[in-house]
């Protein structure tokens, strides 16, 4: 196999599953995650880069595997105390996992990019996996609900996802310009770029609609592949099924190669979507279908490996 | 005796012990405490307000009485965090404390004075004496030494005092308005205007030389009474001893005495003292001799009840 990068883009934590499945199968240096910065948000004063922050606390080993986000052996002391001093309790926030946003915060106050601090951090915490952020602007991701538009940690977290999505648009976008760092990477003839199986609408979207992105990764010459996360007609995690089905088209992970048409060669489906199979090849795409579900580490590099193997077999048919 | 306030000025620990003392005694609504704000720093990018908030913490119950700064059952993920993020570590913030911080940093920064974010607090807090910044300014105290100026926290904290003090000086002190709140008390007839046990150069001073507040004091003709932090030629807390020797004056109550010449009506010292008095009666002041190491809060009640005392005998003296 050639030494060219795999780029992964991804959310938070289904996205980072498959980021730590690659990482233990990949040489650092070939693998470089591309994250979605659309959930980014201002709390308390503090700038919170929670899909960016759920990559890193992964890689890291300092994840709360558990929960889904934030870090392992937490303390709650500044919620607990935040909450008697009257402040707002709806997202909660760590008391290690602070430090990463009080650091962060600050270094961007102090002219810092959200690129240059992510890798102070990474190196801080010896993470060799290069984690960039999708820009360095700020860029909001918008889900418009039959109640009016909702900036996305109060769709998400605040109110659960119960709203009925109707959209979703992305503040600041058009004046966001894709990473440098990413679009670089693209230029130098990857292996392969994977669509991890996060949300597509809220955070590999995001990714993909930052100008300068898309064309970068179709100009790449690479494979592209999506693993769809629609297991089953239902989302291993957060809203992504039900958001299909509010939205009117059925969630499954056929509409999920039909929302990636165009820009994916191959997808990565379960085995209890195998029957999909037919259909997603009739859209002009490989097919791969392997068990996607990641319970465990060992799920994570079986994953991973599948998806390198069907990288391999994308390369090597463009050769033949 | 009559219903004027009884203004304290304060620093951290000491004025902090008398203060709680004199809130036992006291109605609420008797007693007011103008804060140091000298101590004020800008770390992570957070307003930090040491002087009050042992203030807050003290008459909220939440400190912690065996560290004399912070707060009571206290966690420290923060600060574990940001060491292992290269961040510095040499002033401590528990994880509860930041909470105060992150609040106060974004009151500020969306428009509130610090009078206001202190007066929420307290609300939060349940805190019914009425704390009060010197100023809503910002003012940093310097502390000139052998080696070169040190702003407050660098030599207190840091360098934990070692540096050799020349003389202290107050950045922005003159662009400071005592604060009006503080300032229409003063004008209001109090009872009483006490000096706390705080450093008379570095906590007392700084509010002392505050444009606006020593006029208001000298014109509100209430005694004013000192408490010397020297007790037998110690600091019982803090470098206040190793700053008099270092200015070449001998660390005594008799020295305090001196250093408050002109503004303060009587001095209370220590039993262990009590040869200074009659020197301190020579520079004109009254004194009362009487234990004043607080190690318990009876010891605080105590002291309070000699303070309030000695007011009720300086103001009869006064009438007749």
């Amino acid at each position: 196999m050639s030494s060219g990068k795999i780029i992964a883009l991804s959310g938070g934590v289904g996205g980072a599953k498959l980021v730590l499945g690659l990482s233990h199968v990949l040489p650092d240096d070939r693998l470089m995650v591309v994250t979605n910065t659309g959930d980014d948000f201002d709390h308390f004063g503090l700038r919170i880069c929670p899909d960016t922050d759920t990559v890193i606390y992964t890689l890291a080993d300092l994840a709360d595997k558990a929960k889904g986000w934030g870090r392992a052996n937490e303390s709650w002391t500044f919620m607990e105390t935040t909450a008697s001093l009257g402040g707002e309790d709806w997202f909660n926030l760590g008391d290690g996992d602070l430090a990463l946003h009080v650091m962060r915060t600050q270094a961007l106050a102090g002219g810092q990019s959200l690129s240059e601090v992510t890798a102070s951090v990474s190196k801080a915490w010896k993470i060799s996996v290069q984690i960039v952020p999708m820009c360095d602007q700020a860029v909001a991701t918008i889900v418009n609900t039959e109640t009016g538009p909702l900036a996305f940690q109060h769709y998400f977290v605040r109110d659960q996802c119960r709203p009925v999505a109707t959209g979703f648009s992305f503040d600041g976008i058009d004046h966001a310009i894709a990473n440098p760092i990413a679009v670089d990477a693209f230029g130098r003839a990857p292996d392969a770029i994977i669509l991890t199986p996060s949300n597509p609408y809220v955070s590999i979207d995001p990714i993909l609609k930052t100008p300068g992105m898309r064309t970068a990764i179709e100009a790449s010459g690479a494979p592209v592949i999506a693993v769809s996360p629609i297991v089953g007609g239902a989302a291993i995690k957060g809203p992504a099924a039900k958001m299909m089905s509010e939205l009117g088209v059925p969630a499954t992970a056929l509409e999920v190669a039909r929302h990636y048409r165009g820009l994916v060669d191959a997808m990565v489906i379960d085995k209890v979507d195998g029957h999909l199979a037919p259909a997603i090849q009739q859209l002009g795409m490989d097919v791969r279908v392997v068990p996607t579900v990641m319970r465990n580490l060992d799920d994570k590099i079986a994953l991973a490996k599948d998806v390198l193997a069907l990288v391999k077999h994308l390369k090597s048919a463009r050769r033949s």
